[in-house]
């Protein structure tokens, strides 16, 4: 494993990270961001006396600031005071809620703990403090128990932003650290052998006033000083604040604006719970360190989950929580196509943040369209919902995404069918995960009208039905729907008559059956039983004995060879529905197809990249998707484990690579890779890979019992 | 005159520039910054139909956006969809309140009024909304009157920040245009002919919904259709909001925001209230153009003016109004180094923002000090005031800059002694020039103890005084104090023995003698008259008559020469103090000496740059002030108009060259220039230029008798 990537360190809900570790590069605090910020961080020790800092790579070095003031050009001498520690000095661990570094006697943690954080709206105050506060439990360690000298730690910034401003001066004497504005800061509780700097160059100090400060110099930093015979971990708070309204559209702030009035109180309380937070990241380190994946699966679920909840961001709107998950680079806010994938993640860690998504769609985000034959006629089509509610913390209008054009056939057009799925995926696998039938009884009008939506889609006429897509939303105008799947070529990117796309629709029908079945309707669960049949034997139909393979699209002859054949049995997976995963059972034909399918795809020069051994979801492009991989891994782990090949069954290394690799390890989790290159291609910063959740499902107490 | 230089556009008071003019550069919407922001603003029109937009040279041409999203690259097809307008196809027109484009029938304007501003406590509704409105006139002109086909107008703009938003979106259908988030916008009136655009790329666009807008796009744009046979001017509002706590240290919100809750009502009214403030903008226009400056002063005085209310900043704090003049680039809160050159600009046009500022020097940021003699001697010293309150909209301690240091010799060394001079000079010229005596006798203690701090650092001892600094402030542990003219050589630098802060001190004592006698504090006043015949005694005789100069420093055989040394004999020239300046009279031989050093000066190869014809503040520093140069050139050519060399009279034509260079132009007006080159080397987007308002006074309405 390499060091050499950028990790975002978020706090829940505050769509907020402290992004660091790729080395000789800025990154720091940023808010609302759609890719690390561009402050230099300065980590490291030195002997006390020493000019010169031992420091962990987290900067790209820059001129002297101080021309800009003087009229003079700088010296350049600054990397005379400082080392940077090179490769095979220092470690770094990333856990599934924390992240290290160490060299030598020297450590320092950034601790992003995650946990089950009951609803928003049943927590009291203190737990309110505890699960929104948006801050970072960091620390600064030295074991100088056997040293003979003492030593100094630092944490420091270069923010080009603006010069930061020291705690101290707003009356804050038990915090001892920075801030910028209002914005962001950080500090370590005051104390002896603690002192603060700031100035032009805080590695090189030049200038200082009584208190040893140059406020107007962009950098700044703590310095603690370990007394030879003496061994400290020293905690420091990472902290965000913003106060106020934050969205537009709909008008909401910040969920923890309620408790924390200032970033001076988050860092305050950061400081004070700093242990509890310490305690909590290393109870999910431990879990993800004792499961069963191997070290380079629980790497990538860490970074995964790292990134995720940089993307989260619970807000507050008419005295009601609001559950955002942004998209990574992009920012659109709750893009259904992710949600349904941050599913599984979200069902274990606060699945009222699942409710709160699909309530916003269901009384906000739907729409009701007519629908168009690929001939060219037309009919009423039936709900829908958006493919997003906003982009960048700017909600759009009821019933409209920021990402859904017309007239197009690719990339930018309309996802009615897949949204409407993905509503009744995420709805019923959350009703029945939690048990929450009050909730999917409340909605049980929703489900009738998505059943109704989904038939018409197939054909209006009744006969005329084989389970499939065949009718487009009138609001693709002249163009066709697509599916999540939007930048890859046809194999995955068109949504009617799509392989992928009819395995989720399979999946959905199963899902009514169940719902229905609940809600004592028996007639309509009795009708999505003959759907889910009725598109099993389709699809059925459309498998090429030839080959051994379905076709990704079932038009025009093609005969692209994709993974995500299979996404849809995660639904029945998770839920333990083992009886339509038997193989001797009603789909057991499908199933067997399905492995047939994958066993072959499974293939080197088919869905194996031949270069690096990666996964590729589509045989015909180089553009592949990790948080889509990890489905596809998972259910063909738990289902078809036969159809694994070796170069298959070990490809978590390649996939490791490819996110550390130079061209995604800028960008901390990117989930469009090219698989012959590992470059991120887009999806960068991005939450969606917390779909690797689901391997720990396989072996260890999130198990399912199939 | 070029056209290719960038201008800040920004409200009063709103710490906020629309900053535009550089040729194939970023600019556009910025709060609160130190330089110009990064979007590209697209200006134009085409025939309706064409596929083609002549556009102005407001943007750096961008790929594609498209690629981030659909993985693929983006095709680079962008320059077919414009034509760049070449610099011989359209003219450029900056007035004291406006920059206005025009090419051929098509024009643009953006107007930012400016005006005698009441005393905010004493503003109605109605005069609050229009004085602090953080909003811009601009417009879209297109004279289609002989013209057979429709033209089609844009205003649009690329943001790298986030993707605006349609202000329709918020349920404003009176407005056409966009906001990013909830800081700035821009719309124009809603209405026939007139149409939003949103995109990945706005002049080429691909994707569309059923708006015709594609709202993850970072381009948007309005787009106005001027039928054949009219013509129209189109108001255009560009707006800025901020609201709640927007500092620290002192807690204060933006004045305008008690009246604007949010954009869309600042851009609203901005739209209802065009015609006022285009009409206020042309008067103030009109009265530049009809006085008696030259076209070059004309163009660097309203260049400077722009810049200046750039960086004004009007808060609210505890009720209060508050009043804040950023510094340029560094962004330092009311530096009393340059409120003492803002103060005659203030004083036409908002007087009581000077004496808010002096109040706030007055009872926050001022110190007692004890001082050193050069041998090392300490005695206790007197009142002082920090070199500035802040940074960045963060105050900093009571009685503490961001700047000063201890311990050095130059550049951020203590201006103890500077900002006391700076002290009278302001408060006394203020009260004497509006007839405030009320505020000046409140104040009566303060001018006491400038009094006895002054002298003490001449000397402690009574008898040993002759006038000049020669004690530093205990501030400077070490060090020693400097003048505000940090970064040139010890010819302006050194405070101790200073030319130009003997000059300036000699200035306090006549305002202090003035000052006492108005508050029957005769004794004073006596004494103050006595020690401004002291220092002009003591000046006189480092009057070197072998070279006809004053030495700029009197210490270790300086021989310097520089222009500020006339810089002090501003303040009774503005106050038209007849007696002072009568050559005949009581400091006619101070006076006769300083005409002999400027008539020397002003000599090529001495104060005028023997390569570019500017004036040189130091014959020994490339390094040259614009504001200085400006105090300097309107003493000279008030009092000593003989001084003036050929060359000298008609320098005006170099400086504008200078602020128009390739070096200097992309920061709006830039105050630092290397007088060799014209190339910035610090001070860039400087407010502290408005001291060539005093040029208005010397054959004008603003004119003072003498």
């Amino acid at each position: 494993m390499h060091t050499n990537y950028h990790t975002q360190h978020s706090p829940f809900g505050a769509f907020a990270s402290f992004t660091i570790g790729l080395h000789n590069a800025p990154g720091g605090f940023g808010i609302a961001l759609g890719g690390p910020a561009a402050q230099n961080i300065y980590v490291g020790y030195r002997r006390k006396g020493s000019k010169t800092w031992n420091l962990l790579p987290f900067f790209k070095a820059t001129q002297s600031n101080v021309a800009a003031f003087t009229g003079e050009a700088g010296e350049g001498d600054d990397e005379k005071t400082y080392r940077l520690l090179p490769e095979n000095e220092f470690g770094r661990l990333l856990g599934w809620a924390s992240d290290s570094w160490s060299a030598g006697a020297f450590s320092f943690y950034i601790h992003s703990p995650f946990d089950h954080v009951p609803d928003p709206v049943s927590l009291d105050a203190k737990q309110a403090h505890f699960y929104t506060a948006p801050v970072l439990a960091a620390a600064l360690g030295y074991d100088n128990s056997k040293g003979d000298e003492d030593i100094e730690l630092i944490f420091g910034m270069n923010d080009p932003q603006q010069p930061m401003r020291p705690l101290a001066d707003s009356g804050e004497k038990g915090l001892c650290g920075f801030a910028s504005g209002r914005s962001y800061g950080y500090a370590v509780t005051s104390g002896e052998g603690i002192r603060a700097m700031q100035g032009l160059s805080v590695l090189k100090q030049d200038f200082a006033d009584q208190d040893g400060l140059h406020r107007i110099g962009q950098e700044s930093a703590v310095i603690v000083t370990i007394p030879s015979g003496t061994a400290r971990v020293v905690p420091l708070a990472l902290g965000f604040h913003q106060a106020g309204v934050v969205t537009t559209g709909i008008e909401s702030s910040y969920f923890y604006s309620q408790y924390f009035s200032s970033l001076e109180e988050v860092i305050s309380h950061g400081l004070a719970m700093h242990a509890g937070y310490v305690l909590l990241a290393k109870k999910r380190d431990a879990e993800l360190a004792a499961s069963s994946l191997t070290k380079e699966q629980q790497w990538l679920l860490a970074q995964a989950t790292h990134s995720y909840y940089g993307s989260t961001e619970l807000l507050l709107s008419e005295g009601r929580p609001l559950w955002v998950v942004n998209e990574g680079e992009y920012r659109m806010m709750n893009t259904f196509d992710l949600t349904v994938d941050h599913l599984f993640f979200e069902l274990e860690w606060h699945p009222w943040a699942m409710r709160n998504a699909l309530d916003l769609f269901t009384d906000v985000y739907f729409y009701r369209d007519s629908i168009r034959s690929f001939e060219g006629e037309t009919a009423d089509g039936g709900i829908s919902f958006t493919h997003d509610m906003g982009i960048a913390n700017q909600f759009a209008p009821a019933g409209r995404s920021t990402y859904e054009c017309r007239d197009i056939h690719g990339c930018f057009s309309q996802m009615t069918m897949e949204q409407l799925v993905n509503w009744v995926c995420c709805a019923v696998t959350y009703a029945l995960k939690t048990g929450d039938s009050a909730w999917l009884s409340s909605r049980s009008d929703v489900l009738l009208a998505c059943r109704q939506s989904m038939e018409r889609r197939d054909d209006p006429v009744r006969a005329l039905r084989d389970g499939l897509l065949k009718w487009d939303s009138s609001r693709c105008g002249t163009g066709s729907e697509i599916t999540t799947y939007d930048s890859l070529d046809v194999s995955l990117g068109q949504a009617r008559n799509n392989l992928y796309l009819a395995v989720k629709t399979w999946a959905a029908w199963l899902l009514l059956e169940r719902a229905f079945a609940g809600l004592k309707l028996d007639g309509e669960s009795k009708a999505a039983a003959g759907a889910s049949e009725r598109i099993a034997s389709t699809l059925c139909g459309y498998f090429e004995k030839d080959t051994g393979f379905f076709p990704a699209v079932f038009e025009k002859g093609n005969r692209s060879r994709i993974l995500p054949a299979v996404e849809g049995l995660v639904f029945p997976l998770y839920l333990g529905m083992s009886d339509v995963l038997d193989k001797g059972g009603r789909f057991g034909e499908l199933l067997e197809k399905l492995e047939q399918h994958m066993t072959r795809a499974l293939q080197s020069g088919i869905c194996i990249d031949s270069k690096t051994g990666g996964w590729k979801i589509s045989s015909t492009s180089h553009n592949t998707w990790f948080s889509k991989i990890a489905i596809a891994q998972h259910v063909t782990r738990s289902l078809f484990p036969k159809a694994l090949s070796p170069a298959a069954a070990t490809a978590d290394a390649s996939h490791v690579e490819w996110e550390q690799s130079e061209g995604t390890a800028p960008w901390a989790m990117c989930d469009q890779i090219h698989s012959e290159t590992g470059v991120a291609i887009g999806s960068k910063y991005y939450p969606r890979g917390v779909t690797a959740f689901l391997w720990l499902a396989e072996k260890c107490r999130f198990a399912v019992n199939l």
